[in-house]
């Protein structure tokens, strides 16, 4: 009796997750203005109604009643992330963890004024706390006291060390600074110009999504300032936004939330903590394949393209190839969010080290701005001249997101391992995807990666998908490859 | 310290509580099609977790110590309203409740099938058993067991009982049956005709509300099947519908629920039981008197029917006079909602009357269609030949609700009692109301009513707005008013 009995409770409480998914959807896309008090005060009492249903004393005894003999494999996992959650959850006091929340609160409002104001002082004490915090927060999860951020990592990458990861991200770098190197040797390819209906903008994106496998019967797309996915299985939604000087932003936010959603679509069945996303980096890594292995593609672009010029007659690209060339434009910039491919990952790298030193106290929150600008100018090149383009770029660290910002670039690793693989799998995708068919591609990933859920930990996801270890050379081969055609290296 | 406790509780259930609203709101506006199964599930769990918090045994010890002397009214009637929730929910077994909860679900969708059909015997068993079932509802309710209807009207209106509301209704039906009699005699009035583009009916829909006082920063517009407003304070919503043939229906819906939302954009802070609607009644009075007294009038169609006639340049009316005519134009027919002021309350009776003797025991079920079209010829003169606009037009009775219709009614009468009192007050609200300005008429309402929320009862609210007992008396004289003016006789 004790497994059903646990797996109604686990049920209620991913459950309860959907309805705070909904809320916060609602409150980036629908909610007026007014209804903010009200509705932090509803995100809060939500939090605190999972929180002990995750803390309930009965999942440890449930969980030492059952003979894990006897049972699925689905609800092995279902047990051991119900346990990894109890645990969680127990580990750090309630005091903590409201402290936390308040200071993340408090921390995002404070770095919005910051940035505004163009001055990483103003945020520094906030951060100062929040890390404090955080490192708290991590003593209680750690096992091992050496290294803090390894839990706070694990959170968003369960099972994930630094010690795996390093060698892992840190492959990608000598490569890139290299190929980046060269691409800035050669003449940059030409510009998106002119003017873009935002409403035509989005009936394009919706065609896209359509096109990509996106089940609008189980989604809708909104706008909302930073695009996002939220939900799951029938009712996955996914929010773009829209730039009328440049159509790339709207069209490549949707395929990559589009990816994120093609992962929550293809959930298992029923929602129970087995049937969620594997990892921050295998959810990461559907958006990135579909944004980039798929989308920005040579032969994607020969769908895409003649789609782009019936919506946008007097766009200034005028061939499938001219558009290829302009979707990969490369070009070293201070912001993460708008890096090339070429760029993106080393821009993770430098927060990546940053955050790492600042959790374990080898860099102090004072010496941080300095820091970022020593080493961006060391790894791009760049002298930073505007702290908003800087260390005050990203939302992350002021509401506490300490281990988050390696899982883009694992993202990025495991698309490219999935790439590679599903290649030698359906050796005419390419053609397939040149006719806007991505039936097989959608179905490779449904098999391999959405039909597993949680069942198994990145790592082993990706090594079942693929047949070896996550490894950073798909992705370099990948870059060197398409860049290297592209720039006539 | 009993106090604290207890409100801290209470703003959880609230909040819940509204956290139920929204996902409702959602599933009626947003949600995608493959979304259902997992919202009924969601729906499920927030209602079990409010019972269980409704339920919570520390809510009598707490009340219990708690020194009514020494604290304010507000406080009070908190007290009174998680005293009555907490009797309300311990005393229907949780089994009931839910066996209760599944046969409306099954309810509404056998309905939806029987009306199709327009096979009232397909509904005739759900029916039966939802009937049984409220009747075992309001035994466990009720301390009188000689009249199990009024268990279920307090619900809706609480502390409402049949021997009060029954006169206080029945004085309706004489003069009604009437002036109803006398109209028809007379030439009716013309009415729209031509095409009404959905675009514009929305357009001028947000015209009117904004005209009318409501807070677009504290709420939205969106369209649904059925119009329905929801949420509160800072977030309260409404929705609406168009008809490209009937500008109407987009924009008196509007205007009631414009009404509904006015009520609940001015509820008190902070969000307590006290805070919350007084009674359906009430509610109903609000959106009824800005639907009628406000919209409906003489003096605004001067603002009105200009404003029509710039969204629709091509419309056939083409005075205020007329629009006046056109929008108060008087025809018996078959369907509630789509009543006139004259006949709306008859219907109401009809439902009022047949729902006590089902609830009784006085009329069965099978019985219940034949019965229906005897008295809807008696009352109306018409012959029902289509049971889908006889018998199966409402959803009410098919999720269970039972002691709900009655409440329409006492909205109309007080929203009467309310014009009456307010005009003495503002001798010269019409005049504003004919050039759109409604501030005054809004903040009489705001501190006549809504700034109350639930201190008083139903009946001493309007006791206290208007300085007499509530009466059909004003809503009589209005429609004889109104009606004998406009059909001359």
């Amino acid at each position: 009796m004790s497994l059903p009995l646990l797996l109604d409770h686990l049920k209620k409480v991913a459950t309860l997750g959907q309805v705070a998914g909904i809320i916060s959807w609602d409150q980036e896309t629908m909610m007026p203005e007014k209804g903010a008090t009200q509705r932090a005060e509803q995100t809060g009492v939500l939090a605190g109604l999972i929180h002990q249903l995750n803390t309930d004393p009965r999942i440890p005894e449930w969980v030492a009643a059952i003979d894990e003999k006897e049972i699925s494999e689905f609800d092995k996992a279902n047990i051991r992330e119900a346990t990894r959650d109890y645990n969680r959850s127990t580990k750090v006091p309630e005091d903590l963890a409201q402290t936390i929340a308040k200071a993340s609160a408090e921390g995002q409002m404070i770095w919005s004024k910051a940035r505004e104001a163009g001055d990483f002082q103003m945020f520094a004490p906030a951060l100062e706390k929040l890390v404090q915090l955080k490192r708290e927060e991590a003593q209680c999860l750690s096992n091992r006291q050496d290294n803090l951020y390894d839990a706070l990592l694990d959170q968003f990458e369960p099972g994930a060390k630094t010690e795996t990861l390093l060698p892992l991200l840190e492959e990608l770098r000598e490569p890139l600074v290299d190929l980046r190197e060269k691409i800035s040797e050669k003449p940059t390819s030409k510009r998106f110009m002119g003017h873009y209906p935002a409403s035509k903008q989005l009936a394009l994106a919706e065609k896209l999504a359509k096109q990509l496998g996106y089940d609008f019967d189980a989604g809708r797309i909104d706008i909302s300032t930073h695009p996002f996915s939220s939900g799951g299985s029938g009712d996955s939604r996914i929010t773009t936004r829209t730039d009328e000087k440049d159509p790339l932003n709207c069209l490549y936010s949707t395929a990559h939330e589009v990816g994120h959603a093609l992962y929550a679509q293809g959930a298992p069945e029923p929602f129970l903590p087995a049937a969620q996303y594997c990892s921050m980096g295998i959810h990461e890594s559907q958006s990135r394949f579909w944004e980039n292995q798929v989308s920005r593609s040579r032969s994607f672009a020969e769908w895409l393209y003649p789609e782009m010029k019936s919506y946008f007659p007097d766009m200034n690209i005028s061939s499938a190839d001219e558009f290829y060339r302009a979707v990969n434009r490369v070009e070293t910039g201070f912001v993460r969010t708008e890096a090339d491919e070429v760029h993106y990952n080393l821009h993770v790298l430098l927060r990546f080290e940053l955050e790492r030193e600042l959790i374990s106290g080898d860099l102090e929150v004072k010496d941080l701005e300095a820091e970022w600008n020593k080493r961006f100018k060391k790894y791009f090149g760049l002298e930073v001249i505007d702290v908003k383009l800087g260390v005050l770029q990203d939302v992350h660290w002021s509401v506490g997101l300490f281990g988050y910002f390696p899982t883009y670039s694992l993202g990025n690793i495991y698309s490219a391992c999935l790439d590679k693989a599903m290649l030698i799998d359906i050796p005419d995708r390419d053609q397939k995807i040149a006719t806007g068919n991505t039936t097989q591609t959608l179905n490779w990933l449904r098999n391999k990666i959405h039909d597993k859920g949680k069942l198994l930990s990145a790592e082993d996801l990706i090594q079942s998908a693929t047949g070896t270890t996550p490894s950073a050379r798909p992705l370099i081969e990948y870059l060197e490859d398409k860049y290297g055609t592209l720039y006539d290296l």
